[in-house]
């Protein structure tokens, strides 16, 4: 009996890769910038991981990824070699950009449809802040958000999962996870967390090759998120 | 310019003592115990702040608020002679009265109108798990939780209202804390907060005798919640 259902959100639910692209684009053109704004958005991407994984070794406390983004933009303009040409109150316009990023087309409807009839949450490493924004921004609707900020700790640190179904009181077998990310599964199932795998093959643009498939007997494999509210029903 | 407006909740946006005695009502009468539910609402509640108030001076560590009223609930069945009555598993069913707590009348059509143009969240004494029940019971939208859990301390202290807005990356002076009671206002305001009175008159019955009136002069003092929506336009 699945009584609650967390989301991962970064490319499950959002398209992050044109909605910072769609941020950076218009900026970059007022700049003369000549850069691919979804070649930016992908190298930008390329450095959360690391930087998560100093705070889930323990060799960093937990900061809100709010703060990682911004020091990974610094990065990402400095290896573009555009970094003169944004100040700290341009730099703040583009992080903003993970509070506007487009939900794919089924989300919110298939979203509302599953929280119909259970708990729905982020489970996923942006913060409160970023969660909540984001959501208004897309017309997504969540019962409450947990994730990282919860459990001060990144995924797919066992703790995250953890310490989300620890917040609704519920035991993780009674928890749906739902990722577009075969290894969130994996460590999600690993807690005894149901699961289920939605595919966005462009969530890295046309030429993805990850995570393209279900990689594992996942109880619920959907095709968006109105065939999984479907599957539920 | 407020951003986010933080809700009190037991009081303030549901009736407790109506919705704790409409369950324990009966629980009574099937098991022929004379006693007003209203009455043992009330002596329940009434074990509320001691029992935090161990929370709040350290000399307990943070225990959510479901556990607090679990052991309140045998105090009270205690009180009233009738404890034998009541096994494990009825004292969890009583238990679970909180989460089935009635909206005031206005609250619903009042938080989505106040929703629509900012960011609402509990700042509640309850757990990420009561709240979420709480809201689905009642038909309520937040946009996420905040309130003790975040803080892992309870109100009035100051944690609980500077990381429940540290949670939504906004200084105090961003942020509205709604309450029926002036207690609550005073500890926000002291932080630097805005703040907003709405009277509860029957919270505690008809013969109430506190939070009758705004016992300061409150940045906004309205009616009700649909009041304050169109004063906050």
């Amino acid at each position: 009996m699945i009584e609650a259902c967390l989301f991962d959100v970064f490319g499950t639910l959002v398209d992050w890769r044109s909605g910072v692209a769609d941020v950076a684009r218009p900026m970059f053109a007022k700049r003369g910038i000549d850069v691919d704004p979804a070649a930016f958005a992908s190298r930008w991407r390329g450095e959360y991981d690391p930087a998560m994984a100093r705070v889930r070794s323990g060799a960093r406390g937990y900061v809100p990824l709010d703060d990682l983004h911004l020091e990974n933009l610094d990065r990402t303009l400095a290896h573009f070699e555009i970094a003169a040409q944004f100040d700290e109150g341009a730099r703040a316009g583009l992080n903003r950009a993970w509070e506007q990023l487009p939900p794919w087309p089924d989300t919110a409807a298939g979203l509302a449809a599953i929280r119909a009839e259970r708990i729905v949450a982020p489970c996923s490493n942006g913060s409160i802040a970023l969660m909540t924004r984001l959501a208004r921004h897309g017309g997504l609707v969540w019962d409450c958000i947990l994730g990282a900020e919860v459990a001060r700790d990144y995924k797919p640190s066992s703790q995250v999962y953890l310490a989300s179904c620890a917040a609704l009181a519920l035991p993780p077998e009674r928890v749906l996870m739902v990722a577009a990310h075969n290894g969130d599964l994996h460590a999600a199932r690993a807690l005894g967390m149901h699961t289920a795998f939605i595919p966005r093959p462009l969530e890295h643009g046309p030429g993805q090759t990850t995570d393209l498939v279900a990689e594992a007997d996942w109880d619920f494999i959907a095709a968006d998120l109105t065939d999984l509210a479907a599957q539920l029903r």
